[in-house]
């Protein structure tokens, strides 16, 4: 049975605060959890119920293994239906800018981004598409947010995420900067060559005006219909798939 | 003020079953309801609070117009921050599957679709794009759930949506059946002419097995990485994108 600090430690990593504080975030799930455990993300301890089917052998690297009640993982889960196993995860270091590569790849720079569910997609979408890297401005959402951690569906294991002051980083990065907007070339008519940085803008408002002066192509997915405007995960998603569309087997 | 029976009769509509009852679905949001305001839809009754600022040119084709406190909308709301404006719209009519026109067009076919999310993003993804009409099996979520009302943003005003038997309407709509699917010919590689249904799966379990069997053409977003797959959304979008990416400006 877990005790009553236990439950209240774990509890308090459900917020961006405390999860800075322990440097510890929250994974649910098996096959979520499975993937951390073969990426380079440290387990620090694990929680599974009786029937969670865990694979003892996989468990030797994890500090600490704690089999409880599903009565007592309800009290700790970020969701609503819990799923046998939760994990908690060590948050990786951050990065100064001047360790990042950017030369020779393309990197997803997401400007204000606010929804988890977003968040999570993007992630999810870079992974499918073979991008390694995402940028965020230090005012997007958090990305060891339990929602995010979620919906990114286990492909955040596989994606390095670095909160960064986007204008300084862009100046030191030196490589094209390709901004997602409303007007601009059409994004088939734009070559993308072997290395960019692909700006995009928070829900609401877009990119900031500060970071759009120093923005090299303005780019634009055409629309045919009256909609105003396209979800930033699926701008995303198909500036990923322009990327890559020409090395499409 | 909202009578008792006033307040619960909009709040029945937060549900399926009175939805169908009274034949009527809520849009919240001076932008949405004014986008149906322009649309073939009828409102039928209008709330709206002290601060809404609407035109009042506007609203004499609906019938029912209250001016109300924000503590009433906030009782009838679906939304957890209301938007000064409520409207109860009349739910389009049934159609039959032979008054429905499958040729010289592409249409999207939703079999089980269950996130309301996806469903109001895979909305506006084709008000996007100029596509006309969605085709869902009898189990999807329904479209006038007021989670894919809000994520549509508006689109759903635009788009004929029908809940048919997708069996049965592929039998009558002859014409070539795209599935997307894990394996099969990489989308870039695929012609898609000037007609088709671009069948799309549910989240987790994908198309089902007797909807398979009337496939002409399986169709796949090569990955790049580990991810396993991707959002229904995200796939819906990048299959609008490549049937539109030559008629790109």
């Amino acid at each position: 049975m877990l005790s009553k600090s236990q439950i209240s430690f774990v509890k308090s990593l459900h917020y961006k605060k405390f999860r800075k504080e322990h440097r510890l975030f929250i994974v649910e799930g098996i096959k979520s959890v499975s993937e951390y455990m073969h990426s380079k993300y440290l387990i620090k301890e694990l929680f599974f119920t009786e029937d969670a089917n865990l694979k003892l052998a996989n468990l030797s690297q994890i500090l600490k293994v704690n089999q409880i009640t599903y009565q007592d993982l309800t009290r700790i889960s970020t969701l609503s239906t819990p799923q046998n196993v939760l994990a908690l995860v060590q948050l990786p270091e951050d990065k100064d800018i001047e360790s990042i590569n950017f030369a020779n790849t393309f990197t997803l720079a997401l400007d204000g981004i606010q929804d988890p569910g977003n968040l999570g997609t993007i992630i999810r979408v870079a992974d499918w598409f073979g991008m390694k890297q995402i940028i965020c401005s230090e005012d997007s959402v958090e990305a060891f947010n339990p929602k995010v951690v979620q919906s990114s569906m286990g492909s955040l294991s596989r994606i390095n995420i670095h909160y960064l002051n986007l204008s300084k980083t862009f100046k030191i990065a030196k490589i094209p900067i390709y901004a997602a907007m409303l007007k601009g070339t059409s994004i088939n008519k734009t070559e993308f060559k072997n290395e960019g940085i692909i700006l995009l803008g928070n829900e609401g408002k877009g990119i900031s005006a500060e970071l759009l002066k120093q923005v090299d192509h303005h780019v634009t997915i055409p629309g045919f219909g009256e909609a105003e405007s396209l979800n930033v995960a699926i701008s995303a998603s198909l500036f990923c798939y322009e990327i890559k569309r020409n090395y499409l087997k």
